[in-house]
């Protein structure tokens, strides 16, 4: 499954402190998206993560959980990803929070199913960025410098450029994305039309559609097809 | 080179900031030892640097530098190590000057020739450790998870324990390169006599030999059989 990232374009994001109903979540799991990913800055927990992961198993679509928190980890995804902020003074977001989750863990740890993400968090008003005290006032050098550690120094599968919220500097993300060949630009943020997906899709190697899909589930739908463009 | 640091059993932590005669550093060179690491935690500059470097080049040795400040980056050297603290609570030490460093040298940098070390720094006292924060009051587990996330996470090519300036607990040792299948264990500290080297050379795959040299030659020589007996 870690390979298989290699492929995706489009995946939802699902947030399991979020409402979804029955039908809305058939119509985003077969959609084309090539996974769900499961994660939320806040509120999630065991619980709320079996429920959704439950229903999600019931389609085929790979489901992947980013763990936000160490309490929720529930077992049967196909891919956990690690988050890791690379724009932070707080050691905590970088190291931290992970060394206590793995000394729990221990030798229980399927790392074959552990994916890190390298964050950049580049919106400083989003839940994330203030959660994490990220730096967010950075240029495009500052971006590509972070990934080519990403790639270089962490060997890391996925570089993740947030912007949580708002649709970001599609100059920033494809300067960046110029820096990587093994690891995977994955962009999040602001994307809430065809438009903004085909355009994100045309700088990011895959792009994640989160928010839109609680607020307007027909336009979050048509970011599908609109990858297929962009790519 | 950087497959070549696997069979490194014994290493010599030169620091430019030292005085070394040419004798001493004939016999150091010369001692069988596997490679000479040139850092240090204070004091080092490009023109120490170059000046060490030129004299350590008249041997066949392999010569690393471990980058401590981005001034002093000297070309030539066979090998370039970027320390990440692992343990410090200071985003500071684990990506923050790393990043500004990246985003200096841009495209010039020499993916190939730099490997990443995941220090873990456990001698509250040392320079280091009082540098760089490092919250060392951590047991045989705490480290372990560390070597977990060096080899799983960051997929490091180097787990470095730092004792500087005392011998470390070797249980500890023991334990964390327990968990490394990947990634090899560099252990460093109060490395003073034979003995130490035996003892440290059964626990780590590779020890560092660096203060005694200053302070004792014939001690710090007899550090490289020993090796061959511990391993």
């Amino acid at each position: 499954m870690k390979n298989e990232l290699k492929s995706w374009k489009h995946v939802f994001k699902l947030d399991p402190d979020r409402e979804i109903g029955d039908e809305a979540l058939d119509r985003i799991c077969m959609s084309g998206t090539d996974a769900i990913i499961v994660g939320g800055s806040s509120g999630v927990t065991y619980d709320n993560t079996v429920e959704l992961l439950s229903r999600v198993r019931q389609y085929t679509v790979p489901a992947a959980l980013e763990i936000s928190n160490e309490e929720a980890v529930v077992p049967g995804f196909d891919l956990y990803f690690i988050p890791i902020v690379m724009n932070t003074s707080q050691g905590e977001w970088i190291t931290g929070h992970h060394q206590r989750a793995v000394k729990e863990f221990s030798h229980m740890t399927p790392w074959d199913e552990m994916a890190a993400q390298g964050y950049v968090v580049l919106n400083p008003d989003s839940t994330v960025g203030k959660l994490t005290g990220a730096q967010t006032n950075l240029d495009a050098k500052d971006v590509a410098a972070y990934a080519q550690m990403a790639e270089h120094l962490f060997r890391m599968p996925v570089f993740y450029v947030e912007y949580s919220g708002t649709f970001g500097d599609m100059d920033i993300v494809r300067k960046a994305r110029a820096q990587l060949s093994e690891t995977r630009l994955f962009y999040g943020g602001g994307i809430d039309s065809a438009e903004k997906a085909e355009l994100a899709a045309e700088a990011a190697d895959t792009i994640v559609v989160g928010n839109i899909i609680y607020e307007d589930l027909e336009r979050a739908l048509e970011t599908v097809p609109a990858t297929r463009n962009g790519a």
